[in-house]
């Protein structure tokens, strides 16, 4: 809520102080409040009553700084609508912290409290980070390999639907989803949102204020992936609208992107990305994302993972804003290069969906999928799911079919690739720790001409799981080379999910007899 | 036979002048001899005596010049052996035909004749050359799709594997074979073979002579390719040696390539690769590759087909000595590319081969080769095939076998694209006439993006055929955009090899139900 103009100027106008409810405007020494302990990487909601009346989206300025010891953290607050302006924060470490809030309105500002920060719950280990330079893990350490799927829409949906979806999503593979935080307008996608997030009349939108029942609804549906242990990866712009959100000015788009962040930014279980097909939105330039992440950046006190996806122009994942490279593409061989480049994770969270569309991105079958989640993962990076099946009916070849497809409405999952998915994340869970950054292709040298990527140890020496991925190579046996030490193998059928032991254990530059087919994989385990 | 400085040396020496038979040395007028008539594009094969003492090979110098009207061929001839002296024609044109020879040699020297060229046999149709600037044909016209196989020394195996090779052929769908002159020292290559070009002392070879023999053997193999209308796409250099033919001087290098042209030049189904991997070949610069063929170009009275084949640098066929592109590579989506640098046909002539080796370039599947055959011709380009399968025994595994490859041996075929690959050449085949050059992926614009290639028509709304290939992508229904007129619609399953009629006709931008599977393909016909 810092450096919005329009605001500065009423900041001390007669107008914004005619506002205040004349008790509260002489400023007094307030007693410090002390709140119930929660645990870290929750989030400590801080309420305050102010006033209802103007536009206090515009008008009222509020921010708390949080301390422990000699840490502060600025966090943003907003307003929820009904006089209650809130403060979230999610606390990283255990203690004692304070805070104090600071406003341009006396009725919020210089209020202190405290509260205890106690260990966290069992399952919760913090937002996402980078770790070992191109991987990921929990804040605290705890490894975390992103294996996740794209379902743009799906909180734009019916609530019948939106709980479908998350009912798939409890037994699905899936701990990270791609979704809008603007409704969708596009090939199968025509309904009317639920809510929308700013106050709408027939066709126009109020920019000045926001809807906060979009909000709490969105958030709720933030908590209940967290339960779920998937990660919300939330696209802030889009180019697929028919409701003005692509077009707004630089001014809203601030406005917009600094209400977002100041609500959401304490769930734990948020990443940014902020635009789907950024090059698609011809009413913004480069120039215009590159100002959005800095807005995002002074705004996000709690520092998620930031990137932003492309549609035929890659954006430059080597800017410091970037913490990670949000792809779109099935050019797997160049995953080398980009690492290289980058030095960052990079994830191919678009790479074409399993399904029968009649479009190019939403029609590979499901061997190809798991094929490029494999070459993904054995190129040290990771890979994003998504599904677009037509139900196989008349209506379906008609076209006047309004269906339920998984990329953006959410519903049930029907193809194949999401069994192999749970595999390979098993086997990539099974591998950890977490890949040394170095180490993501052991096998890209002569002779060792298949990819594998290598899991533990500082330089491979000290491998504990290696794996590899024979794509469509074919050979009746290959001899693999292997670190110092002792190693069992399986040889690894991805299409069908199975895992068979090849007897013994093996050492050095060791040879197996495969199976004569494509798509083969192998693990092996220092013993 | 020109320009080789050692042997102008000997020219007009008395050493020279001292081999003559006495009786020969004055000129005097000849009887013009009169041949029995040839069919064209048959071999008109003049024989004269002359010394057999000396080294004739470099010492004599012999050439015809044969004329028709106001044409005139010069043709080097060579030296077979025993004091046998040839010149090997092959007409191009009906009509009578005469020749006058010229050499250093008195008694070789100013001798003419004449014979009638009458019209081909019913299955000659010429030389292949380039047609449509993209394609190819026989001279006469006649459509050629290259559909080509690989086995690089077939020719230096026992005569029994030799002509179960031939067997083989005779019912395979290849109709161009690419196969080296020199034998071939590899993994899995270690034979001797039973000629060599040189006479060999031991490990010494005498590079100042040839042995017919040799030439003799590789000649009937050609003839017995074209008995099987198959070209014989020779490899006139390769890195894979032992003997010391990769390694010889400038001057031998030319030598050799002259008698290989003089030799081999009038049998129509010759192509000249200069080199298979020219750039593993460290004892030759790329200049030295730009010599040979302006060598190559000047010795080939039959301007034969010219290309070299790289391992991973790409020579530059943009030269204009270069006829067509002789690729290694599956990089496929490349394919617009190389045509529009190129403006030649581009020819994926290894694409690696169906196998189980544990090799890269020998293990990929029936399906993935199939695949590539389709990714080729469908970019308007064409691909070769080759095959390197281990039998499954314990031998194989222990690697201590000699196994018979087809890729490099000959035998038998045992893997199962050659009948996808006949499948596909049977379409094409019935898809004639040739491609107009700028026709060759007619669906890469938009809307159309998947690639297919037309046949007939100047700008395509004649076409009469049009073949499509989903490769990954299995829409439910897809829309086909069509040109104007009336087709005949069948799916096709390029692995099972089946074609499904679509049922009724199809006009405009026809939508066709689909099955959801990857790797369909359609056929369009004009009704």
């Amino acid at each position: 809520m810092r450096n919005l103009t329009r605001r500065d100027a009423l900041k001390f106008s007669g107008a914004a102080a005619a506002l205040l409810p004349a008790t509260l405007t002489a400023q007094q020494p307030k007693a410090r409040q002390q709140h119930t302990p929660i645990p870290q990487w929750e989030i400590f909601e801080l309420t305050l009553q102010g006033p209802a009346t103007g536009n206090p989206f515009m008008e009222v300025d509020l921010s708390a700084d949080f301390r422990l010891g000699y840490r502060s953290v600025h966090v943003p607050g907003f307003y929820d609508g009904e006089g209650n302006y809130k403060v979230r924060f999610m606390p990283d470490t255990v203690g004692e912290w304070t805070y104090t809030t600071a406003s341009n309105n006396a009725s919020l500002t210089g209020k202190t409290g405290s509260f205890t920060v106690t260990k966290p719950f069992p399952n919760a280990h913090g937002p996402i980070v980078v770790h070992n330079a191109q991987h990921f893990s929990y804040a605290d350490g705890t490894p975390y390999f992103p294996f996740g799927t794209t379902s743009y829409a799906w909180i734009h949906q019916s609530e019948a639907l939106q709980q479908q979806t998350l009912a798939t999503l409890m037994s699905a593979p899936f701990n990270k989803i791609r979704m809008c935080i603007f409704p969708k307008h596009y090939e199968y996608n025509h309904n009317e949102p639920p809510f929308y997030p700013f106050p709408r009349n027939g066709t126009t939108n109020d920019y000045t204020r926001f809807d906060p029942h979009f909000f709490a609804h969105l958030e709720q549906r933030i908590l209940d992936l967290q339960k779920l242990n998937i990660e919300a990866d939330l696209i802030l712009f889009h180019p697929y609208d028919r409701w003005g959100y692509q077009s707004m000015s630089p001014e809203t788009d601030a406005f917009y992107l600094r209400y977002v962040v100041a609500r959401l930014g304490a769930y734990r279980n948020v990443w940014w990305s902020m635009a789907n097909e950024w090059d698609f939105m011809k009413q913004k330039t480069l120039a215009d994302f590159d100002r959005l992440f800095h807005v995002l950046e002074a705004a996000d006190a709690h520092h998620h993972l930031r990137s932003i996806h492309h549609g035929t122009i890659m954006y430059d994942y080597g800017h410091p804003w970037i913490t990670h490279a949000s792809l779109q593409t099935d050019e797997f061989d160049k995953a080398p290069q980009w690492l290289a480049a980058y030095k960052k994770p990079v994830i191919f969270d678009e790479c074409k969906y399993e399904g029968n569309l009649n479009r190019r991105w939403g029609n590979i079958s499901a061997a190809e999928m798991t094929r490029r989640f494999w070459l993904g993962v054995i190129n040290g990076c990771y890979v994003t799911h998504g599904e677009t099946y037509l139900p196989e009916t008349e209506e379906a070849f008609n076209e006047d079919t309004t269906p339920t497809l998984w990329w953006s409405h959410g519903g049930t999952l029907h193809g194949e690739s999401s069994a192999a998915i749970a595999q390979l994340r098993k086997l990539v869970e099974e591998s950890a720790p977490i890949p040394n950054a170095r180490m993501g292709f052991f096998a890209q040298d002569k002779p060792y001409y298949l990819n594998a990527t290598v899991y533990g140890g500082a330089d491979g020496k000290q491998a504990q799981t290696i794996l590899y991925f024979m794509d469509e190579h074919q050979p009746i046996w290959y001899e693999f080379p292997l670190p110092e030490g002792t190693f069992t193998a399986e040889l690894i059928d991805p299409l069908t999910t199975t895992a068979t032991p090849v007897p013994g254990t093996h050492t050095g530059k060791t040879k197996i007899r495969m199976k004569v087919k494509s798509r083969q994989a192998l693990r092996f385990r220092r013993v």
